[in-house]
């Protein structure tokens, strides 16, 4: 109620999977199109195997990412709301994923209800994750916002190492640049920099990061680097 | 099915008021704060009567601005996953709201799956609105992020007068900085260019826009300003 303001434990979450049925299985080739925004969509994905980036065609033209979806994740998720457009899932690597119309997942949901309390779980935790990236946007500059991404990917998708460095797949500039809202270019120069103070190697097969001085960095520049091109630059003429 | 890319009608969305009891309600004055990031809360609200604004505190102390609710919108969602922290609402206008625990709406849930599928739709709509959002923070420069947030809040909360403009609520430039992503400064300076360019008028009352011609103004002006600020800006030193 609302004047309970205890402090609690942090809450059982709920599993999705131990709720819903087995269905369509289907398997993609790296760099294999799930769907695009020329097919509004109604399906509902999880990855059995592999890995998925969803990204965003913005009004310009530009794509963002939305994210890399990994081994027990959904995507695709906008379909229960409306068939999903400007949108593409793409296979990141040879990736396997489940499939079911978002009218059977409805169906689940009223015959098991847990299964609607598991999803909406998933779907509040990934809305305070954009709500962070929006922070980060506002607050940020871009070389903050890279490192920022580069510590998410790595947490999401590393493995840690015996050295305490993180080893975590190649991701091309072009990708980090679609997720941390830039050029290319811009990341690539900010890799280098990055890669000269330290915090990060890099090549074809992988990237390797020093996960925490890269933290410590962030700390302790945190008041050296207000977000100048976000926040505080000069206006453009009109 | 995964196969099945028809083109859909638009589905029919629930109303998830139309599953849940009543509960307590419980009445705000304007710039009460109903929960606050001081005390990680479990409830989840429905605003009634007026207007309630929700804030996060990001990393560096600053504020941005989740959102503003009106009446039949819930909000304080993410207490459905864990405690919520990092977001205060506020009352921006008296305001009365219903209050439940996250614990009663999971067990309305499980009696009425419709509720689940509802409040997921609400979600699932509210994640692609902070995805759009993401978008204009990659390919927007300032000025247009602020139209565009002008034209959001004049959709969601204006009416539309006899004379094709539409009157919306005051909103400080303090209120708008935090949902564009910058500062007070910048904001009046903007809306100083966006009254003498002819697309809003506005005073303590409240704002007046010429949304259609704003809307325009952004069509037209899509490749001229490519978001210099954000995305192509050169490097600040390390």
């Amino acid at each position: 109620m609302a004047s309970s303001y205890m402090v609690m434990a942090p809450k059982q979450l709920e599993d999705p999977l131990a709720h819903l049925p087995c269905s369509t299985v289907v398997q993609y080739k790296k760099g294999q199109i799930i769907y695009s925004e020329h097919q509004p969509a109604t399906d509902i994905y999880l990855v059995l195997d592999g890995k998925v980036k969803v990204t965003r065609l913005a009004d310009n033209g530009r794509r963002t990412l939305v994210d890399v979806y990994k081994t027990d994740e959904f995507f695709g998720e906008a379909a229960m709301n409306l068939p999903r457009r400007n949108e593409q899932a793409t296979a990141l690597t040879s990736a396997k994923v489940m499939v079911w119309s978002s009218a059977e997942i409805e169906d689940v949901m009223v015959k098991r209800p847990r299964l609607g309390v598991a999803l909406m779980q998933i779907l509040v935790r990934r809305g305070i994750e954009l709500e962070h990236r929006i922070d980060g946007f506002s607050v940020d500059n871009i070389k903050r916002r890279l490192a920022r991404s580069l510590i998410r990917f790595a947490g999401r998708m590393g493995t840690l190492e015996s050295s305490g460095t993180t080893a975590m797949p190649h991701m091309t500039h072009e990708l980090l640049a679609q997720y941390v809202g830039t050029s290319r270019e811009i990341v690539t120069q900010y890799m280098n920099e990055l890669r000269r103070q330290g915090f990060v190697r890099y090549s074809r097969k992988g990237i390797v990061l020093y996960k925490e001085a890269l933290q410590e960095w962030l700390r302790q520049n945190r008041q050296e680097a207000p977000a100048k091109e976000n926040t505080f630059s000069l206006p453009q003429p009109a």
